[in-house]
């Protein structure tokens, strides 16, 4: 564990929340490895230990299908976010990756310009570092069970 | 001053908010140096000079007595935090420790799924590296002082 | 592209919002190169290419001038702003200075004790590290182009 380590992870969460904050949804995949783990769960979920959550994605394939999806549906015509991202809290380096854990804060921009506060949690990660940073797993556990259905866009 | 230096700050920041927004309350008591100074107070009161605070304690005993009281009251069955903290400014690396000041926001997630901005603020912190990095005083500075009546969990 | 270059921005980002959270005001011009480029601008504008800002300021004596002028109206008396940033994301470094961009979200504590969530947004800055850390430009992002006409003080 080191300062140059934390860098790193800083510098992989802060690219991954502009890309989405900056819609360039295209480029949200390539965060990932191939095969990965993403899911959206919520922190009473998470708890109960149910793996499942409200989006669930395992490979690359699935997360450009999610962001086609979101293009047909026109969703970031309508609202934007913005990501406030807290500082990893590194938990374990192992063989698999370095696992650390990123409070977050979504705020929410709507078309007329009203902003409210979207979501708040914490993103559980497992980072690999080689050849380039990638998640191979990303469990965004939201504090609130309450979602918006209108719910789409990447967190 | 160096980025090893910030990279301890932040981690022990880090630590701290999540030991607090996961409900591991127990552990808070931990995070400071026995005897210790932990001061919840407004912006108002700090910059006229007022020492006192809405909260107080001076040991850990103190704060483990405070955890107790909580749970005997279940105020966290109703309720939820999630801090989102910035990065540590240092202010001076002393004899007695590094003094930093770390802003920080409170989301509240409440039982029904609603979540508001509970508090901001900044934490006026003196850290203890040796043996391991802790609190010798923390003066959580609240920007309001308008404080919510049922104000409970530490923060 | 290192940790210690992560360490300098994030300090310089982090004085910078303490001294206007602070009311300390007058510090602000000189955290700024002179001449300089500071504007503060909406994600739509920014988006198509309007070089021109809701504020803007090319020296620091522009900026003084500013600060001179809300403290005539008596701005501060009315309202305080906690800063929350994220990490910043270094885009390039280069002979100019270090390009990075840091989200920021802006809460408002109104003279009752409400506090709203005001402004976010990221700042796209170009920044100085001799003799010592300043911006040599600060592009100051709104996410919202709802802008409250109280608009004030410096983001």
């Amino acid at each position: 564990m080191s300062a140059e380590l934390l860098f790193r992870l800083a510098q992989l969460n802060a690219a991954y929340a502009d890309a989405i904050d900056c819609d360039r949804l295209e480029d949200w995949p390539g965060f990932f490895a191939d095969p990965c783990r993403y899911v959206i769960t919520t922190a009473e979920n998470h708890r109960a230990g149910l793996p499942a959550g409200v989006i669930w994605a395992d490979s690359r394939a699935m997360l450009a299908d999610r962001v086609a999806a979101l293009r047909r549906a026109n969703i970031y015509e309508r609202q934007a976010y913005r990501h406030i991202l807290g500082m990893p809290l590194i938990r374990a380096v192992t063989a698999d990756g370095i696992r650390a854990e990123t409070p977050f804060l979504v705020a929410r921009i709507l078309r007329d310009g009203r902003t409210d506060l979207f979501a708040t949690g914490s993103c559980l990660d497992l980072v690999r570092l080689d050849p380039a940073p990638c998640y191979a797993e990303r469990i965004v556990v939201c504090a609130s069970a309450r979602f918006d259905p209108r719910l789409a866009l990447p967190l």
